[in-house]
């Protein structure tokens, strides 16, 4: 299975999207996901949702789309669940169909999660409930200094326990923060989230996009097959011992070792050259 | 299995400590428990460990008590441990008993995070030792300026780990700066705690236990059935890998959408009122 | 097997190294290790990487040793594996020879962990590559200003999985941070790893070492056989459940309270004396 053939298979250059926007650079390596319906800051529906899942868990296999950013159009991120399209109709479920929708939303953070490609979220505005899960759940989040994230679970009296926030978010800002903003669900200022880790880095509005676009491109034009291992191994080692992650990242990057990206970098820096890396 | 019969079982409203005091709102929602020997900086003893590790243990099947705040009298939380009292006695007991000891020590942390009440730490002056461990084991932390904690179990010849600290401490303010507490038991200072996320906020002394109580009183007030999924599962997750804390969350939040909670919130979303919650 | 057996087998004031510098206090409590090929801002070779690994796994037994601190020559901690001497033969190595070289690299972090001694890293200037995994596997880290920390690997191609830093350094800054600097190999400046929790404390570059050696000595004297429990709980609960973790302290709590150091604690704490620990 040559990368070649990956390639033919999963053209993601093109490729249209129906609850949302997806666009590429000019060579495919920078993907961005825009979620689209401004005059409702953006909110998710089931099919949104399903889309969303499908779109990452089909970039698994993609070797073109080596960096993905995640943002929202109109000076918001996302408000989340809508309050009619989704929380009217779950109020009437039955606990199977409860649990498919669960379990559908978990899958979401779980694709995100699982595709090797590093997931870059640019936020301004609301990020508020699945919206705040999906900042949560990226790799890097860089925001506006408008940014408001609120894991707001609570105010429609549900548990914090959200799509993996209450194992995830205490790893990224501490476990006594994530306990208040996920029994509080109260809004998460710019400048408190990066003090606190969850932001990166803040920027202006009028740059806050393209500066997330120029992160993922550098990214992109980096080791990718050796940024997806390291992807992999912070989440693969997110419960093991210390004798079990040291010995799983000597396999891993022995696998890296292996690679001609590492002899083309060694090779690169031996010739004062800049390093093209191949993914392979 | 009702709530009213769980009511009509543990009458929270009017218990009578006997080593610390324990008072509640009119309503019963709110407890406070004050540690209550202002004149040796509430110390601990085998007694008042033993009926605050029995108290916590019965709330677990408490509803009338919904927070719980936890303080100590005469501007000080807790100096820990009594010298004479425990640690005297300690330096003579034979191996089965320093167990039991340690173990009684132990089961109070295990109680406090069990029970689906959130506790609410209220620091004030020092709050040492296994003062510093409770403060630890709370789920939320506010401190006036003035507060001293320290870990302090090195001074008399013992290792950081005591009821749960090298597990649960790193967790809160990240493995370096946990590990310089618990090795040289020095005094974190208010501004210190807050700015590495062990306190959530900083209040003035002639205020900081009311705002504790009113924090205390917003989440008492709010869907508290949620509330106790939500500490619960901060627990569960802690030690699990990516995969299963996404189905275990899926599972959670799927029980708490099953209530009339869920659907009372979304009415008074939908009237533009105030939810009143039944934790059911 | 008393700590006097130990101590004949193992006299490590004297001890000689080949690849480094070794020093002990008068005493031999505090041993420093200095990395000492200024000139090349003291790389890590094949040999110096193996002649520490063995360092720190012959101090697991050591008793006179109580601490040690790792530091470099010459203004910079360490360059990390050398390009030339390390990178180029990995490039031409062979799986089986690759996953000995991880393994070996990783071993310096396992023997660094495993033994007895809190150690604390005295950064200055340089600390890349594996430099920067050295500084993450101590106790407790100092820096100057003028230090510069990267995790580099991705310039050459390869993972930020080295030597278990996908594991450990999310749990010393928090998951979104370490991924920042695992991804992009960017350098982190002393205030931002001090502001992060990286670094416990800075100090000009003419006392930064003097200041590591007087926070080591202060160890040295204190209860060093409770200290290493501290160290051995710190790694030891890194992966286990809350239930579990107050257990295992609760069982380490009651060794320490059965050692003479406790009740010296105790006697010179009743004698308003200073109390002399003999690690037993």
């Amino acid at each position: 299975m040559t990368n070649a053939m990956l390639d033919k298979k999963r053209p993601f250059k093109g490729h249209k999207a129906k609850h949302f926007l997806f666009e590429t650079d000019e060579d495919g390596r920078v993907a961005t996901i825009t979620l689209n319906r401004p005059e409702r800051k953006n909110p998710l529906t089931f099919e949104s949702y399903e889309e969303l899942g499908d779109l990452f868990r089909s970039l698994h296999k993609a070797s073109d789309v080596r960096t993905v950013v995640l943002t929202g159009a109109g000076d918001n991120f996302s408000s989340g669940g809508d309050v009619f399209e989704i929380i009217e109709p779950l109020t009437r479920m039955a606990m199977p169909e409860l649990l498919s929708f669960t379990r559908m939303t978990g899958d979401l953070v779980r694709q995100i999660r699982a595709c090797p490609q590093p997931v870059i979220a640019a936020v301004d505005g609301i990020c508020a409930g699945a919206g705040a899960i999906l900042a949560m759940s990226a790799d890097y989040r860089v925001a506006t200094p408008e940014a408001k994230t609120a894991f707001l679970f609570t105010r429609v009296g549900l548990a914090g326990a959200d799509m993996g926030a209450c194992g995830i978010l205490p790893r990224i800002i501490g476990q006594g923060r994530a306990a208040e903003l996920l029994f509080t669900g109260r809004s998460l200022s710019a400048a408190e989230g990066h003090a606190w880790g969850f932001y990166n880095a803040l920027h202006e509005r009028p740059v806050m996009l393209a500066e997330a676009q120029r992160f993922a491109r550098n990214l992109a034009d980096g080791p990718w097959f050796a940024h997806a291992m390291t992807k992999k191994m912070l989440d693969q080692e997110w419960s093991m011992g210390i004798e079990e992650l040291i010995e799983s990242e000597a396999q891993a990057q022995a696998i890296c070792m292996a690679t001609g990206d590492f002899r083309r970098a060694f090779e690169a820096f031996a010739a004062k050259s800049k390093p093209v890396f191949e993914g392979n």
